[in-house]
């Protein structure tokens, strides 16, 4: 069984490591904040000193940290991962960042004779608390066989969709489908709550049909009830959007909806609401509305 | 049982209008191009020498024509069904049209003791055939309990939302979610095929979570085949933003995304595809952006 090395203990990370270490991996962890590791130890895990020593005492190292300079830090910088490099080992960063700095960081590992692999996930807290979270993967197609098993104790729907990259790729085209459907939501509950529609019916009517999507089923009534607790984060969604769009920048292509909510969803964030969840993003809306939506209009 | 009247025999009106018959009610139809009758009349039905007639034979007259000068024509033109206006008549249009042009018309019946009911429809021609579509219907509720038994012939989720207009606005909130949903799909499949990577792999991906919705599992399949096949169509999806903007205009609230997509809708209409399905949208970005995805790029 091979040993897992496990880097960044937040919301995600945590309950991806406690399940690792409760499927049977010998786990090295690493938290820049050392005491979030003492459950995980208590448990059995082993705590490592730095990103390096991690390193040294594993054959597949997961980081799951918030941003790019993060990533680059806990692998590139000093007392990282790469300073730990053997025969063997194998990279696997879950984050969501710049597929352009996951390709360097790779490109980096490989001069040391090390695999990476870009594994960004889906499906939040809860999925990665139920192992139930979607993972899409770049990276050489042999170490995807090689963490598959890893892989699937993390997560159900899990793909291979080419090199290294593609697994960052595909998560930022999800964020952009998402962001638009987020949207979508405010600009429906914002027109129908000024025409003085009954908001809850509206939804009925409008969620069998095709205008249903994930986010109407899920936000809109936290919109209504004015329920911002994450989920996901306004903040977490403005640094993918901002992903995204650097990435349709080099590759000189118009993202124009994707860069119009992500102004709008700049404006929650200048309202102090970065910290909130997604469905806070009618909030931005209402401001520059000037009025508040409320759970029963009446017709 | 009520003499139903049915003016507008087009792709949605048909169906309709022979499922009222189907259903055992006396049935005198009208319609601008009298050979559309024919079919209708050979199972039974009443040809009607013009909307006023149509009323004068009828309890209740449903209009489903293309937009809102259509319907003011057939109901308060010339021989138009306020002609025929008499003690009990019920006016039920189904036509997706303007909400403040829906509230004159229904003021203008209501001089002459007739009710009038706004109840545009979704779901298609197929649910049109099937006698599933959705109806969302604004007006005296008297009425609608009237006229509920033959909504109950035509469509499954019957909704009652309140004062005349407000079945319209109903459906221009469907519209607008619908709108962005569309652009969503577009511009998720845009970057994924201009970054390389396998677009039925990503979609595969990205189907299953928070980025899901009635758009993405049915429109991004057809964009990748390009099926501009109809569908909804392009002019259609216009005509409906348009009513929308107008709406929020009148309400005085921004609404940056509709406005946003349906000038991208635009260009689709300038390329001389308004007739062709809402997934003909992909084609405008791929005109602004220079390229065409393709079903298989390979990651």
């Amino acid at each position: 069984m091979k040993r897992v090395g496990f880097i960044g203990l937040g919301v995600m990370g945590m309950p991806m490591a406690t399940n690792i270490l409760k499927a049977g991996y010998p786990l090295t962890v690493w938290n820049r904040t050392r005491e979030k590791m003492r459950g995980l130890v208590s448990m059995g895990a082993v705590a490592g000193e730095s990103p390096k020593d991690v390193a040294e005492k594993s054959d597949v190292v997961i980081t799951m940290v918030a941003d790019s300079p993060d990533v680059e830090q806990v692998i590139l910088g000093s007392q990282g991962v790469i300073e730990g490099a053997h025969p063997g080992l194998i990279v696997v960063d879950m984050s969501t960042i710049s597929p352009r700095v996951t390709i360097r960081i790779a490109k980096e590992l490989e001069k040391k004779g090390v695999k990476m692999l870009d594994a960004p996930v889906s499906g939040g807290d809860v999925g990665a608390t139920q192992g139930t979270l979607s993972i899409m993967v770049g990276g050489p197609e042999d170490a995807f066989k090689e963490c598959l098993p890893i892989f699937q104790v993390l997560g159900k729907r899990i793909t291979y969709m080419g090199s290294s990259g593609s697994g960052q790729i595909t998560k930022l085209c999800n964020q952009v489908i998402c962001a638009l459907n987020i949207q979508a939501v405010c600009e429906g509950l914002m027109l129908a709550a000024k025409a003085g529609l009954d908001l809850q019916k509206m939804l009925n009517v409008v969620t069998g049909g095709a205008a249903s999507s994930w986010m109407l089923s899920n936000l809109a009534p936290k919109m209504i009830k004015r329920d911002f607790e994450p989920g996901f984060k306004i903040s977490h969604q403005l640094k993918d959007l901002h992903h995204a769009l650097s990435l349709a920048e080099d590759l000189k292509i118009p993202l124009p909806g994707t860069a119009l909510v992500s102004q709008l969803f700049r404006i929650v964030e200048a309202l102090g609401m970065g910290d909130r969840g997604t469905s806070a993003a009618i909030v931005g809306m209402e401001r520059i509305s000037g009025f508040e939506i409320k759970a029963s209009e009446g017709a």
